[in-house]
């Protein structure tokens, strides 16, 4: 029963860290939550994985809803979710902005309420427009908080942020989490350089959620951590100094370059993607709230072709050759833009892609289990106790003889 | 084991109940069921709540489908409906019209059947033309009433009304359950004055459901029931007929005024509500049956036009002031329109409605116990006993620790 | 506890037939599966119907999704898919093309991997394009199995055709299930004549799944095949020459005439349906492909000009006398064309379609249990251990006293 010493083991490393103020609380960026917090989400997945892969049931709730909020369309994040609710035994039911337009003030505080008397968990998504998206969950969590306290509701649903204009900490938790078995442990992590660089692509607006999410996370590792960008591609300014915070604090660095190529230099580990400049996207969100369409038509073509002076930030073989070893590890949120493939140039080269495919959907892999871990430590109030007696019931999940 | 006790107590009160009829049927108009009916509901709806409150799980369906048919946005009922199933244990499935277009005749027959071969309950919601509805959901009931009669489908799927042109039975249901909770036992309502007001909103053509609902349901508790609406805002006739007839057999009164302060004064409950005339929403479905889209165009401009001439129809803090003690309870369905917060003027002032906003959540909260309760009662052949079984198996609804 | 009885003596004849290669396994054409296969479904599908009715659960996953991927508008399949689904324990998880846009290629290999995490079974329907569906159901499939290959997925999301451009084979196999407990057996079925006719539409374009899938699957029974359409309504050649094998085979034969009426003399089983020429299907698959939409109109209005000289494929009473003691057994998979009812004329006359319309409704209803019985015999290792404990535990499906 060698998987049972596994969930022992990782239930003991559980025991020694202190998780307390996760229950009953949100998820929304992970620099608001400590490390051994963090670490406590890591030690959930791997533990609530091991019990599925080895067909034991982690279903805690016998009904009860897992609402999601999602302001854009979503594939991957919306699997995930649903496959987190599913895997803990909630049902989700998808509010679906077209069918009920959540506005602000209000509107939100009431709907808020009105979705959540059998809710236990809210996820959102909402990562269009700067200054907006992690707001609107702060109304949303503030909204359900007050209705459990007066009464209204009989559990407080706890929110989970499927991404937002700040952070994306589902999936850089799962980035991290890969990371963490990539190289053995969270301790070999120590040292090694990640490069976070912005890479070319032919579409313009991507989010800036994941490079601001993978700064304010992997400077906590001791990593030596590098943000590469053309000039003028910056990112929230906040962000970057919480990353500057998290190098005092935990060792390791954070440094910033204009050079796709200095930061690629011996990195271990590299992470090139396409995003817009944040007061682009300031400025998008101001042209949007107008109503601004010429507006917002000019800045398209005004980014697109700043965009375009750039196409050399692709990372291909040649790049990867300036790699420790040439072996760094890729990274990439998928789906990515392949040269040849998806798009005529892209992030990304095919051959480098092709090479590291199988390790890219390992690495999405990860993020069912980081919510449902975030889902488990927000409800659960003793996660050893109840994994104890998930062990003991010993039900299967599939009776397949 | 104080909420043990409440079960049992709420047990027996159920045991003296005839709600025999009830199985396998659908739930169509409250006056359409007898006062033990319309009680077994309330007692139901209770004992789910207090059962759920206590972890103790309510689900009686291993499997099965839940069928919710909205032919228009709904977030609340959908919602409702969506918690109510997963309480009992059915998995909602979604029919939709853009994806599927019932219609009528031999589509609806053959539709109804076909989605119906493993589901337990159909909800629907259609409230859009006067006239339509209703009959629509006795075509469906019809239809799978035929389809398990000859052995197509191995159970019948029972009807749950979650809108219609007539009534609106699970809205005024969690009303009621709301006074009689509030004010302390059904017995006190009797000789209450409850208000049914119009109220002004910009928009036109709300439905008459709740209106209808409310007067048809609450005029059997024994209370004064007054129907207030501006000159031409008449319900439809059969339904005040139906509350003429429940005064004749339960005492009270029902009373009808063209003043809004009239109905108000020294008023013990109130529910200030937009509608449209039903002989302006007669109209539309004719227009709408003939595709006339420059009619429909012109019946707006002339409601709303009509409409603006009764902007003093606001339930403010004026108003309240004439109500028993100025302490009227304010219902609503919600959402309500707020004067300065979703439209200029509109049905209630921002004041009385924050003063009664918790409370109104509250009475929203029945709202998926009433719908589970209503579902209970036309699936289960024993409540008694499945109640019992429930109590004594004893499984958490969530195994927090 | 006759049903116990039946259930046992359904399992000994599972005992006997070879299903072994359907574990982790597609289900997309029937003619891929051997005899053995094909029985072993209908003997799967009878004892979890009789398991239903009884009151038994059949729910073997304890969590899980069932993912379903509809390229085109569907009811039916769809809640045939959900009870499925439902009937085992799976949630469904609905890919929406609109929100997440499956293309080919990289993007087919990658989303197939990244919704499939907790996924055991994958449904598609994609049977507009010649040429495509199946093709692309076989890309799904192939990057599936490459990533729990690679041990990106942890379990094997088995895949079921729920309609493609080839075949229709869970359709197909409710047709078959109808027949033989129509004609008190599958050995019964030897020598009856099946005529799988066009008939006329006022629409065009129908699919040709149907006609070939029943030409594919019942030329295997040792019946009488003939394939009756207008000159130039062919199917797909390489189905027939399937039909031709399977007679070889099995016996019984396939035959063509161009004559409705030839068709219908003296058979025992009618399937008249409308569908398209699979030359104009290819065509317009290169159209669409070649975003050519003057040549879809006017491929459309050739087609239905061309239709239009067979209205006389009706199946009427006159029609219907032809048949075997004029009581041949009417076939469809529904929505039918009812003269008079769904359109001026169409593919069956009023009075012959309400004389079988409870026979239909009951055809419809074996589907459900067709893709439960495919799913559990591609998931499960071990089906009679694991029916015998679901016989043992004898938990119910719905506690109703």
């Amino acid at each position: 029963m060698d998987f049972v010493e596994n969930i022992k083991t990782l239930m003991e490393r559980l025991k020694k860290l202190d998780f307390r103020e996760m229950y009953n609380n949100d998820f929304f960026l992970t620099w608001e939550k400590s490390n051994e917090e963090l670490e406590s989400v890591f030690v959930v997945a791997d533990i609530l994985r091991t019990m599925r892969e080895n067909n034991i049931s982690t279903k805690i709730f016998d009904s009860g809803l897992g609402i999601s909020v999602f302001r854009d369309n979503s594939t991957r994040t919306r699997f995930s979710f649903a496959s987190a609710c599913n895997l803990l035994g909630l049902e989700v039911q998808d509010l679906d902005e077209g069918k009920s337009q959540i506005a602000h003030g209000e509107t939100v505080r009431e709907t808020a309420n009105m979705i959540s008397f059998m809710a236990d968990i809210i996820g959102i998504r909402d990562d269009m427009f700067i200054g907006k998206g992690n707001a609107y969950m702060k109304e949303v969590s503030n909204a359900v908080q007050e209705g459990y306290t007066d009464g209204v509701l009989e559990q407080r649903p706890t929110l989970i942020n499927l991404q937002c204009d700040i952070d994306h900490p589902t999936q850089c938790m799962a980035d991290l989490l890969h990371l963490i078995h990539y190289f053995g442990g969270v301790e070999n992590l120590k040292g090694k350089k990640l490069a976070m660089t912005w890479a070319y692509s032919p579409s313009y607006g991507k989010p800036l959620s994941v490079p601001q999410g993978v700064i304010g996370l992997m400077t906590r590792m001791g990593m030596e951590v590098v943000l590469a960008h053309p000039e003028g591609y910056d990112v929230l300014p906040e962000v970057e100094e919480v990353a500057k915070v998290n190098v005092e604090k935990n060792g390791g660095s954070f440094t910033k370059t204009n050079s796709m190529k200095e930061a690629f230099e011996n990195a271990d580990i590299v992470y090139p993607k396409s995003w817009a400049p944040f007061e682009a996207m300031e400025k998008r969100t101001e042209l949007y709230s107008k109503r601004d369409i010429a507006g917002i038509d000019e800045l398209e073509k005004e980014l697109l072709k700043e965009n375009a002076r750039y196409k050399d930030w692709e990372c291909n073989e040649k790049m990867m050759e300036l790699t420790k070893d040439g072996k760094a590890l890729y990274l990439h949120c998928l789906p990515a833009d392949i040269t040849g493939v998806s798009c005529e140039i892209g992030e990304v080269g095919e051959s480098v892609f092709n090479r590291y495919r199988e390790l890219l959907y390992r690495e999405a892999g990860y993020k069912p289990y980081i919510i449902a871990a975030m889902m488990f430590l927000s409800k659960v109030k003793d996660p050893i106790s109840v994994f104890e007696k998930l062990l003991e019931e010993d039900k299967p999940r599939f009776i397949e003889k």
